[in-house]
């Protein structure tokens, strides 16, 4: 015999799910039901809607949003004259938890990865160049990982902004090399943020 | 600036769950956001919802089902006659899986275990001595997990078969000392279960 189909459906769900195996599927979905009350289960279920449903990509930095603009680009009290420029979404948030940048973002939606043909056309960075060129820009700080992938992109970035006026700043290596911005300790963070040097 | 509520709201429904902490959670709500489709979502969503709604516990054994009475037990060819006693449904479907036995089961639903407060009330062992006082019983397999919560299990309920007419066996200690069922590999179960002794 198998498990009820109720209980298989479930499982099924949680293998999709990155690092989540048969076991641990089963694990979570038996823990779902004998551990849960309806409330959170309903919870559970109205938030997996919602976040496809209400959730899109900001048209100005590309940053989640449930209106037009995210809270960032639509926000009055930032310095819409100085871009971060992060790989993706989870940066972002990494970078909003410091409360020491005041200005806006701009997310690629990746890095440049030959190995896995993630190429320029892939990621927004045609977006940020129109958004560089306007001249109330002062500055674009180049936040992408201290790795291969995300120097990659750093340099060729940089060599596109090349024409434009604004400073181009690249976040220090306070990050340990070959280290991701989201696994990194907030003082690392903020000591790259620091230090950050012409590009 | 915080995530967006639909993000937060469903990295607070992972973070529900076991062994997902913080950064897991917000991890795969990001993933469910930009790896599944709809169709994915809307089927975890209601399989969440199923899994609740759906299943209940078989009134003769404890499995999982979606009737009043489990599959296994409300089945023509299986042995009525000869029970396996299991902690949990999820070692009563790794048993399952093997293919080797063909009677029907009893969960206990736990295992006696002072240290966390849960003795015999908490378990339905007064409603496997109930089914085992059926004449027509022949055995009763004690399959609880060979730890000390599993060991005081067996003992306890083989006490309480004593006055019974049926054969009480016990699995033997293939299973590696300390072990879990649940993570124990298949041909290891099935020593354990072919080596049952009197007990």
């Amino acid at each position: 015999m198998e498990y009820p189909k109720a209980i298989v459906d479930l499982i099924d769900s949680f293998k999709k799910l990155p690092s989540i195996g048969a076991k641990s599927a089963e694990r979570l979905a038996m823990y779902v039901y004998s551990n849960l009350d309806m409330t959170d289960i309903e919870e559970f279920s109205t938030a997996l809607i919602n976040v496809k449903k209400n959730l899109h990509k900001c048209k100005v930095c590309g940053n989640l949003c449930e209106d037009e603009e995210c809270e960032i680009c639509s926000s009055k009290k930032r310095d819409h004259n100085t871009i971060m420029v992060v790989e993706n979404i989870k940066d972002l948030y990494v970078i909003e938890k410091l409360n020491v940048f005041n200005g806006v973002y701009h997310v690629l939606d990746g890095a440049i990865n030959f190995q896995k043909g993630i190429g320029v056309e892939d990621l927004t960075i045609n977006e940020l160049i129109v958004r560089a060129k306007n001249p109330n820009v002062k500055e674009v700080i180049i936040a992408t990982n201290a790795t291969l992938e995300g120097e990659t992109t750093a340099r060729y970035v940089k060599t596109l902004l090349e024409g434009c006026d604004c400073k181009v700043t690249r976040i220090a290596h306070g990050l340990p090399v070959g280290g991701d911005i989201n696994y990194a300790d907030e003082v690392t963070v903020l000591k790259a943020l620091e230090g950050r040097r012409d590009y």
